[in-house]
């Protein structure tokens, strides 16, 4: 059975760092991707990065592509494509799929920098629409969402600020939240509620997307009437995000919302297990910058650890 | 009085990043740097740059030029050449000297990110030596010092793995430890013990350093005979690094070691205090990504407490 010092498992700019510091460090390293990209949430990332001390980059394909480079030339080791279908914390062991072929990798440590996702709605049509490829930016899909019929999902500051941005575009806007209460700060929620363009739907569930070939209509089911379908030409989910974790919750403490709980060096309670990046409880939001730095923390403990 | 909401003392890659942040986050924000440029320990990195994710530079220098074009293109609030003379905690004041001008400036929330220094011996000579330019890196200076009389003060791994470098190319390398109990972990002990090239001398404190335009000799006293005179050519010390915490050590909680010790979201036991970078107890050793994370996080949290 292959066996590596240090298995990273995720390449966003967390496991990258990881890697490319275990490299430095001399570490024996493999990183695994379960997209044929290595580059994680960068993909998302549709503005000007203007927050990563010392590059500047118009967007996150383009840090993707320097991050990228840059682990490359460093040879550092790793499989896109590769899923991981098990972690077996007490042999130490991940089960994984690449194509069709599955295989286990033994690892001293283990680096979890799986990040988050955007949380889903969980209904019908919901996937089909994400694997059509309709998922918007607020920001930047202002134009390709011009005179359209737009639903927005959620109460936080997200949902509340894509709302705001896509009133003077499109032609209508709906934003529906299942509760009364908003978690969006009270500055977004005085310009939503006061914008003519938006109609804010409260105490209202999505129940169902609808559509062939692109969205055409929803189903709502308010809490005290009966279903009723709204014809929308776009659904943007802005339900906030989750961190990935399902391979690991039920073997490491995690918080309520499915964090990762770490210390100040980054190990998960399992002993050999670490987390770095969106999947961890690491202060306030997560950034590049502080993914890239919690790389280098745990390379360097894990270093200590190994004797390197 | 000038008031800034966060007042960030440091110009290193620490206090960079926290001054890039506080901008885009949109907080009022001023940096303070006491030399005549930004960049702190970054000009003591001779050596390739390969562990800054997605960016690589030839060296120290060169990282510093793209911090600094990042930090000015932001139009980030800075002085240089500003020295801080006393932090008044209780008026939240600290008084600056800026050429002969001294003046006071009012803070919400403090970003100490004042750094570290190498320890100094603290004996005649020390400082005109360094003054003189007379510092040397051991993996990139072994040119320099091809064919000279080489000697390396500490007992840690910077001391030890200097030694092993410099043997095979100095004339003669003198390792001087004030004890007979080295830090330096065991390998690096073992292949400077067993290298005839390596004279090491233990039990013996430097007290002081002869030479007018480079140095000649140093003195040395053993614990149980007379002081002696030795010729050498280039002294490098070894001595490890301290934390810049002069200003603040009495008003802070610190360790033994100096550091000032720091909470998950870097906040000092004062509460509008904060510390980032080498100057804090963070885990491990300390690197550019780590301290640029750092800085990230100190101002997501200030912007929060800020209500911004």
């Amino acid at each position: 059975m292959r066996h590596v010092d240090v298995l990273i498992i995720g390449g966003g700019p967390a496991g990258i760092s990881a890697a490319i510091w275990c490299k430095r460090l001399g570490i024996d390293c493999l990183l695994l991707e379960e997209q044929s990209q290595l580059g994680g949430q960068l993909f998302n990332i549709f503005n000007e990065i203007i927050d990563y001390p010392g590059m500047r980059t118009k967007n996150g394909i383009e840090m993707q592509r320097e991050m990228v480079k840059h682990f490359v030339e460093m040879d550092c080791l790793y499989e896109v494509n590769t899923k991981v279908l098990f972690i077996d914390e007490r042999s130490k062991t991940v089960k994984v799929k690449k194509q069709a072929k599955e295989q286990e990798i033994c690892y001293t440590y283990l680096i979890l920098a799986t990040g988050s996702s955007q949380r889903k709605l969980g209904v019908p049509g919901e996937q089909q629409m994400i694997d059509r490829g309709e998922v918007y930016s607020a920001s930047a899909d202002g134009e390709r969402l011009k005179g359209k019929m737009v639903a927005l999902i959620g109460g936080g500051d997200r949902a509340f600020e894509g709302a705001h941005l896509l009133a003077s575009k499109a032609k209508e806007v709906y934003l529906i939240h299942r509760s009364t209460h908003f978690k969006a700060r009270e500055q977004y929620v005085e310009k939503v509620l006061s914008d003519p363009g938006i109609k804010v739907i409260t105490d209202t569930e999505v129940t169902a997307i609808h559509g062939k070939h692109h969205v055409t209509s929803i189903d709502l089911k308010s809490k005290n009437s009966e279903c009723e379908n709204l014809s929308v030409d776009a659904v943007l989910i802005r339900l906030g995000i989750a961190p990935n974790v399902e391979l690991i919750k039920e073997k490491v403490t995690t918080t309520q919302s499915g964090l990762i709980v770490i210390n100040e060096v980054h190990q998960s309670s399992n002993p050999a297990i670490y987390a770095i990046g969106d999947a961890c409880t690491t202060p306030l939001f997560s950034s590049i910058s502080s993914s890239a730095g919690q790389g280098a923390i745990v390379a360097k403990q894990l270093s200590s650890m190994l004797n390197i």
